[in-house]
């Protein structure tokens, strides 16, 4: 029988960047550097050769003939229900959103309930309605599923993970790692939404307003965008971390720099007041239904044209540019003339947003 | 954008195999009958038609020349390390079997974890290991991660999710709905292994026993099966609700009856003496490397010979019959030359087993 080898716990030694830390922290799961060190000095080096390099967003694996993307995130947003959505229909947008970054059409999730002892079935049924209704707007079959309960106080109401499985279109050739100098960086519009509608109701934090979350698929934006006949260097939808921890993802994998300019930032009035209230940058902010373009620059106009044209990129912006130098950094022109790095957020800025 | 509609909460109705429990109680995550009406009167009702029926173990999907095999489970199984392996070797092992049970080849998988604030990362370490030894001895690649970090008691250390992707041997159709009377029934081997393993390191339960869990990958077996030649009926392992589950969801997918003769079920002895010590049915016990197979009574011999001169199979026995009588039930002659119904587990026995 294939045994796990005895593991010497004792003699495992969190190396240098986690040794702060030597237990987990909430900032480890903030995707940005935390994250990123977790992953890169605990995670990797324990997986040894059975995992493939990178462990990306989604991972694109060849079947017979078919180029498939399969990608899996865990859901446990606090609390369930928020302006503009519920866990459900984030768990489905999610991961239907991160094969779309691959260029990939979604066709199947699996969804795994890991329910805590006492939870009300309302609730749940609630959240698994919003999860039908979530994969029948994006045209994906839930084909596969399991459900765990865990007793009282070791869960928190419901979480949900999901994981897809999609066809990359043939056309497209879309990662990280092609960005290049020179291609134009574009949003798909308003940034900062989903962060601030959640926040705006998190227990002992209530405050008023307007905005609700952008949760949504946007594998038919992004369709359409490849559609046009460019060739989209890298895709990528701000989630944790938001804009800022994207960005200098993409700028690291790539080893380009990134320039904004933080005057073309599509960030609506309320998301601009809700973090100054509570001391946060938009750019690190999460967002559910917004994407980021690397586009070579002959072909920005009608990518962005197309954008324009699809429900879901009505606000799409050209926000930035990729140059050679400073490689792996972001660098942003203020609104006063003068500029700042953007960089990767160091832990959890808003824990538990998704 | 795709707005989920606005639910009704309050007009939601727990229907009635659900009215007694408004509530989540560990029973609905005990693969038994309340793990059955939660899924069949909650969570499809509520997907509506984005769901394919069935949401069984593994879905079978065809993409382009391809038939894929794709499974999810998640593994909340207390403590996180037992006599025998880890949350991290049941992770892989465990979706790696749903795959086999469904004739195919695992390629992939998704690694997901929800890690509990304060865990030592030492902890999680070892059980990131186990994951990749596992990973690595199974065959299968970890393509893709998330990682997600809730708060000091809303979690309990380290909860894993993995999906898989397998191809489906092209002279394979193994599924639950074509056990056909006449079938001979056989198990892989001793039964009732890992739940008797878990429990005796379970906090406030602690007993003495030589006993490992059975954890293990069982594509190897599987394929040394399908290569007789013979043609498989169906396949299932026998986890949560153990033998006695299993074996009640196969005879009512398929409207057939099982009768077994509880004098040739291989129970170790250990296993024997601690399920009398707990109260419990050796049948309703967990494992977690085992197979129970419906093979046509012309290839059971030639079938059982594969399996006993595999390393998983060398304890492979004949344990009953598939007949047209008592369609939905199983029937068990007892040692004593009578017979007793083998139910479908209510609802929990051994809470958080895998």
């Amino acid at each position: 029988m294939p045994e796990t080898p005895a593991i010497d716990i004792e003699s495992w030694v969190c190396p240098a960047p986690l040794r702060d830390a030597p237990n987990i922290v909430m900032g480890h799961g903030g995707g940005g550097a935390m994250s990123a060190e977790l992953i890169e000095h605990l995670f990797l080096p324990a997986f040894g050769p059975a995992a493939e390099a990178g462990l990306g967003d989604a991972a694109v694996i060849t079947v017979g003939d078919a180029r498939l993307a399969f990608s899996t995130d865990s859901f446990v947003v606090k609390p369930l229900t928020f302006p503009g959505g519920t866990i459900g229909d984030l768990a489905v947008n999610g991961t239907v959103n991160d094969l779309a970054m691959a260029g990939a059409r979604p066709l199947v999730l699996s969804t795994a309930f890991i329910l805590e002892e006492g939870t009300a079935l309302q609730d749940i049924a609630h959240v698994a309605q919003a999860v039908g209704t979530a994969a029948l707007a994006a045209g994906v079959k839930l084909v596969t599923g399991d459900t765990k309960v865990v007793d009282t106080g070791h869960g928190d109401g419901v979480f949900i993970n999901t994981t897809g499985i999609g066809v990359v279109d043939p056309r497209a050739d879309i990662r990280p790692q092609r960005a290049a100098p020179g291609d134009v960086v574009i949003v798909s519009g308003d940034i900062g939404v989903h962060g601030v509608a959640v926040m705006s109701c998190r227990e002992g934090l209530e405050f008023g307003t307007t905005v609700a979350s952008d949760t949504a698929p946007l594998h038919g934006l992004v369709a359409a965008m490849i559609d046009t006949g460019a060739d989209v260097h890298a895709l990528r939808d701000p989630t944790r971390g938001g804009v800022a921890a994207t960005l200098n993802e993409i700028a690291r994998a790539a080893q380009v720099g990134v320039t904004l300019d933080e005057r073309t930032l599509p960030i609506p009035a309320e998301v601009r007041d809700a973090c100054g209230l509570l001391g946060l940058d938009p750019l690190q902010v999460a967002n559910e239904g917004k994407l980021l373009a690397f586009v070579p620059p002959g072909d920005a106009k009608r990518v962005l044209a197309a954008m324009l044209d699809h429900p879901l990129g009505v606000r799409a912006a050209v926000i930035g540019r990729c140059v050679a130098e400073h490689p792996g950094m972001v660098v942003a022109r203020t609104a006063l003339g003068g500029t700042r790095v953007v960089d990767l957020p160091l832990g959890e800025q808003l824990p538990r947003i998704c």
